[in-house]
């Protein structure tokens, strides 16, 4: 087998067969296919697509590049979630509380954030002591002890989508529904979850823009978690306002504590209690409208706060905090950005308002950017919000007073003002499960 | 600038500028772009495309990335010819000498040969003594002496062409015309010459398979000439039938001898003549009926084969094999193929003819193979004609008894029989110059 004539074949609009296509992932993991023909496949794949089966072959060639998860000791059904990634996304260090509640197992393997986007691992040790970096074997123990545990990559999981996706970012063959998807499944498949429920955002501070294009990459990934063999649905989300209220690692988990405490803002909450009762539901506990009752009630009765205090203590973090926001040590500057004009809250451009958080300290700009537990924004005026010329738009925490005058200005970028109130967006777009979607 | 935008700006379909095209050049070849991102980029030329102007500069900035010939020192119009390559192609041999004997200069730098098609070079070399590694003031004087000089590459013309080429090869992406025509056009305005006929193959042993891709990538390299400012036409010429009766070095050099004596095979007469008169015409030296009578003339009269010996002997070569082509050291085995059946021959495969000789010992499989100049094929019997079994189909040449059977095998798959005469096949397909196309 030669990589020319693979590049070649898929160049002619053919599909490759599994062992090419594990032939190509093998050989660009041990350095036998060179840097040069991987991009030119890339590339090729890029123009011309790929089927599901490919995709799906793809997938699983990645999983199986590294380490896998063997979470054959966890007890029950294991349930996972994933999101694309967006602004102020705070659901995991909710959703997942709720659903181990109602008693689902959460097996959770997240990552760190770079870029705009916040990593769950990242807002977790925003809490004195949490630790992210447990064994296989304390996670495990965690899982089978508290029914949840929430850790960064304890394994090598994947290593080929890591290469692979280094690649693709410096040849500009990011943005390909097939290369996404195939990217998100092989760390979702190697993590070894029995159901995934995945969350892919769409809008301005997501990496898919449009709905379209949203469900097409769901519908793609839903096949590919089935075809693997797990029980996968996805849900189409907003992400034109940000999450809630908050964004920055501290912020978001005070956040995540007052909605636990049924004082959450009102889309947060309800995405929420979706995204667990899917999980609930994929994992058998039942038909919807009973999934939905039980997460509502995990919700309401305190059930799952008390879930992520336990989870707290037992990766050693402290649960004071978390029981009391004020132990958290706050920002040292806090500023008060006012509103210039008066008007209604047309849009607000939630890439700008991650890239504002993240140069307040909040987010990482590379890979080895320390973070600011502390910094971040709380948005006090949201998209069909009414606010007069002076009034705060948002507060923006930091530890460096001159980081201040470029997240305003790029904060106030963000926010477009209108004379009419917009009318209402949805919040979720679209559910797709296995051969069926339904758009909202 | 950064390479990864230009290849997202090509991926979206818009046009690159010259600076952008510039950098990519200049930055490939001193290595601050890296190959996966050329890779990527050029297949994104690939499925994108490129418009003439963008063909155009990266012709020039490839044309621009070594030294170019300055053939300023020599008087008068400088007339240049190119093949795309094929199989039997020894025209370079017949069509130099002719135009130089009507008293335009030929300043011609020739190839190599690689795989199944032969290089002027190599050809000229099986002449004892022949040197083709002039240097630029041998070269310039000698076309100052007798008006001709054919000379292998002096100095290092476009290295861009060389690099990228390589890189095309190991990624699939050779067959591309905007890729095709800079890649020929950037040698040929680096060397020097002032017109230019380009001899553009087509058919089976041809590298362009059908005859409208073939006349694009003659109109889009005629564009290119023009655009920087040279005189450039083309002709869209049959390779489905080899070119003479002769392939291999010593034996094409001895048929281009027979031509210049007035008698050569017809089909290959009438090209050779057609391509000198369209030189002439390029360079000025009358019109159409004008020149094809000086070429005949030069042809007939023995002045082309005068000037052949001139050429020959200012090279060093020996002329008297040229005058005497007995002298010529003979192949040690000579093989008769044989037709296993008897009937018309319907189509010939030329490139597996190419490849039959290259088995002989003719070609370089890989630049490093060492050429038997006396080995080859003489073709007996050729598309149309009728044969009885047992006649002979070719003869063989080589100097190892042990490549025959090879060779004697994939000669006979070339050969398709037939019950009925095929249809004659046209020789010239299409005159291509600018803004001008006539199609036969």
């Amino acid at each position: 087998m030669r990589m020319v004539d693979l590049i070649s074949k898929k160049k002619q609009g053919e599909a490759l067969t599994n062992p090419e296509i594990d032939f190509i992932v093998t050989g660009f993991v041990d350095g036998s296919v060179p840097d040069y023909q991987m991009a030119a496949f890339l590339m090729t794949v890029y123009f011309k697509g790929m089927s599901a089966e490919e995709t799906t072959a793809l997938t699983l060639a990645m999983a199986r590049s590294g380490e896998r998860m063997d979470l054959s000791a966890i007890e029950g059904i294991k349930a996972d979630k994933h999101s694309t990634g967006g602004v102020g996304d705070k659901t995991t260090l909710i959703v997942a509380p709720i659903v181990a509640a109602c008693g689902v197992k959460v097996a959770k393997m997240s990552g760190r954030g770079l870029g705009f986007t916040g990593g769950t691992i990242d807002k977790l040790e925003s809490v004195k002591g949490f630790r992210t970096d447990l064994s296989t074997r304390e996670f495990i123990e965690t899982v089978n002890q508290i029914g949840i545990c929430v850790t960064g990559g304890t394994k090598d999981l994947a290593p080929a989508d890591k290469k692979i996706y280094a690649l693709r970012d410096v040849i500009g063959a990011v943005d390909n529904i097939p290369l996404i998807a195939s990217s998100i499944m092989s760390k979702k498949l190697a993590s070894g979850a029995d159901c995934i429920v995945l969350d892919v955002k769409t809008g301005s501070g997501a990496f898919m823009k449009s709905v379209e294009e949203s469900i097409l990459l769901s519908e793609m990934m839903v096949n590919i978690g089935h075809l693997a063999g797990k029980k996968v649905s996805a849900l189409v989300t907003d992400m034109d306002i940000p999450l809630g209220n908050s964004v920055g690692n501290q912020l978001e988990i005070m956040e995540a504590v007052h909605t636990l405490q049924g004082n959450g803002e009102k889309r947060l909450t309800q995405l929420c209690l979706t995204l667990a009762a899917t999980m609930l539901m994929l994992a058998g506990a039942g038909d919807k409208t009973a999934c939905e009752a039980k997460a509502a009630d995990a919700l309401y009765s305190g059930k799952a706060f008390e879930k992520l205090c336990e989870l707290v203590t037992a990766q050693g973090g402290d649960a004071a905090v978390i029981r009391d926001a004020a132990l958290f040590t706050p920002a040292s500057v806090v500023y008060e950005l006012k509103a210039e004009q008066s008007g209604y809250i047309g849009r607000m451009d939630t890439e700008k308002i991650g890239i504002a958080s993240m140069l307040l300290g909040a987010g990482r700009e590379t890979k080895d950017s320390v973070i600011d537990f502390s910094a971040g924004i709380k948005i006090m005026k949201k998209t069909g919000d009414y606010v007069k010329q002076g009034e705060a738009l948002a507060i923006l925490y930091t530890s460096d007073q001159g980081l201040l005058q470029q997240a305003s200005e790029k904060y106030t970028e963000s926010v477009t003002f209108t004379t009419e109130k917009p009318p209402e967006t949805p919040l979720i777009y679209a559910f797709v499960e296995k051969d069926h979607i339904i758009k909202y």
